[in-house]
């Protein structure tokens, strides 16, 4: 009878220990201030037009570089504190596997798995920017709110990496294929679908994915001008983006986001 | 005396009958989560731009494919569950045809006429949409979120149909003529007038409606940078319609379309 | 003593009369649902974006032919019924001679003495209209909408009537040569300026101004996608226009303009 | 220690007085009605989409010509009485240097000290403005709502006068540059960047703001038509200038941007 008991407990420890060792482990609670942040990156991403339905932006846990927040899958618009997922960088949720998780969340993380560097990564549908993944018209730099731009963006195809496929980057190899593609810049545009932006800071992810997004409607307009076109030089993109912050904007998106 | 009164009664009930059997039989209340999805479909069409005080959107009665629901004549924006009638696939009300209808009621019963797998439609004058119905540059899909343009839209020319009209495609063969060269795709412009966009449920038609819109909107914009275009392969299309729901986008639309 | 109290009675009252045949008489309070109509229209041009802080709306006043309604100078978002005066068609105010009045309100009394089936006149600076007016090409009607551009709109150069002014229609004879040049049409395109449409009451101007911001939008992108354009033939303006009515939009727009 | 006191207390005094002295003395308390308008002035940039999180409008101190107020560095929309900072001609501010400042104040310090008939400045990104600033197709005035266009505007560029820089005109050798270029006219056009504009009070800049970037938008619209443009005669934008005010418009934007 002892024994009979013993073994059970053992075999229920055991049957938590198996799922706990199949699953990666939390590295315990983010920063309530990080969580703030990324449920208003979600919002902010959407009140500027850059994200819709679909969309996502996550951040490195503040204690472990190898865990990632994002949320469940759901418009970033209604994502709410309860709705975030902690992922190692195979994009496995450390718990709730069962709940509904982005398709594409691979890109977060074979993202950070290549780049240290990166804190968050924001992968969107931006309107503007879709017509220069599809065209042999480069995007390039022409504001200097864009001067991230300057230095030349990757254009991600997919059928490189998986043919014809339904053009989700949705299993590790597509994944990796696109952070391979993205190397050291600050973001890469996907063909057909839209952009992965990374940043050291989700300011800074959100801000270039909203001066993308209006960098791509800058230079569209300037094209259809008919003349010439006077872009930025990258060595005034390197000296911009070496000083930039978006400390200003980030208080005003963060309070209309949040509604204060 | 008595002998009147029976004959009053009898000739009031007659008459009621007589009307009754005039006007098709209604298939009974439908399912209340059809009809606040109904009236959410609406409201959603509306703040997303697809439709302005004109267009319409009905569902099949979830109780006989030989009903639909549609509201009386009413811009769709203020659609309330009082404005809904029941037809019939000749687009005749079950009851109070003295109200006011839209005259463009029957592309709804032609369309579910041919297509018993369509569950709902719109019919709308998409803004970016008009553009493509009257030019001969064909639409054509160059962004995921649009899978289902990449098996190619047909165009309604109602002069084929009708010659030189008003361009409203109110009688039965015109709605007809519409159906036909809807064929088995997702949606049909219609020259100079706008769409018609079906779909095997309330959501679907929606999204589809919305990306139509935003389909249009981007190959304009790609075609405009003066380059050379990639377009959707029509198997990327079909491999991304056969995993695509609107689940997530509908929740958004739906919880802010209704204000909640 | 008596003499100079009589005298000075007389001379009060005299300047009065004075004053009051100077001015034009009024034909009395207006039917308070034309007051509310045209309080809507002024809003419902602006939340339409058809005019921002310039533009103006009139309607003749429902007692005589011989009498409009417009506000003084104000921004239209903003006009109440406070603000509305009473004019004779040569655009004097029957009464309050001080208050800061629009400079160009001869355009509705010049438009209102050569057009007698002419009940409301809206002036603006529509945006997608003014292209238009410096173009050589000419706006021409693609969608239904738009049915009344079918008929082809003239364009007013105010250079011919003027030579090089402030671009104002701001005296009898620039009203005279526009109301000339509108002819029988319903709106005309004023070159670098806007436009001044015209119907048989409010929801019909209101109706028309904003449907003709849309159209010119319309063909702009119709064009732009480069290649030809399959405009409405006359005949079928002249059917869609027969059987026009605003009844359904004026409900949506009024209600949301109002605040309803 | 009576001594020891007496020592510090003049120690102290003597700092503040140090400081007193290596800064500029102020105007004392500005007029509150300015400090209204130059709050408003910054929520309707905002508001009217002329500025983003970025972009800052001043006005010179109603009691010295040689100090101007402009707030710190906040996003307009945000601005409220406290964050304003009065500032002397070389843009050093009379008190509180350890605030965040606009790095690029200097503009509105350079151009006061070159135009004593400018009263207020805006500095901004207009997104319509920025492709005529980086093309060779130059802006022109097609309407007349854009009347101080027509004299012709000037373009900043930044390389000549700084070589390959960080594009902000954050020092006194560029501000002086660009206020001399700027010359006599309403608004100078800054290469890859935006715009500062100029005007006699708070009204006439926000609405040539407002103005240059609707201009903007018109010119690059009636452009792609793709046929001739009828600009504005220089003569008609004289006129037209000479009787401009913004007084209608002030009405409506203030009371829309302070939510009255």
């Amino acid at each position: 009878m002892r024994f009979l008991l013993l073994a059970l407990m053992f075999f229920s420890c055991g049957t938590s220990t198996t799922f706990a060792q199949q699953r990666p482990a939390s590295a315990g609670p983010a920063d309530p201030k990080l969580i703030e942040d990324l449920i208003a990156a979600n919002r902010i991403l959407a009140m500027e037009g850059v994200v819709d339905g679909m969309g996502h932006v996550s951040v490195r846990h503040n204690r472990d570089p190898n865990r990632y927040l994002l949320s469940l899958a759901r418009a970033p618009e209604l994502v709410t504190a309860e709705d975030l997922m902690e992922y190692d960088l195979d994009s496995n949720p450390v718990r709730d596997p069962g709940r509904r998780q982005y398709s594409e969340r691979i890109i977060h993380g074979e993202i950070y798995k290549l780049r240290p560097d990166v804190i968050a990564v924001v992968h969107n549908h931006s309107p503007s920017v879709i017509p220069f993944t599809v065209s042999n018209v480069p995007l390039r730099a022409i504001a200097h709110s864009g001067g991230f731009i300057a230095e030349g963006l990757p254009v991600f195809e997919i059928r490189d990496a998986g043919g014809l496929t339904d053009m989700l980057v949705n299993n590790a190899a597509l994944g990796r294929a696109l952070a391979q593609k993205l190397g050291g810049k600050s973001a890469i545009l996907m063909r057909g679908h839209g952009a992965a932006v990374v940043g050291k800071s989700l300011p800074y992810v959100v801000g270039r994915s909203i001066y993308l997004e209006l960098g791509a409607k800058l230079q569209a307009q300037a094209i259809a001008l008919g003349g010439t076109v006077n872009y930025l030089d990258p060595e005034e993109g390197r000296k911009i983006e070496a000083r930039r912050d978006y400390i200003r904007s980030w208080e005003l998106w963060k309070r209309k986001a949040m509604g204060q």
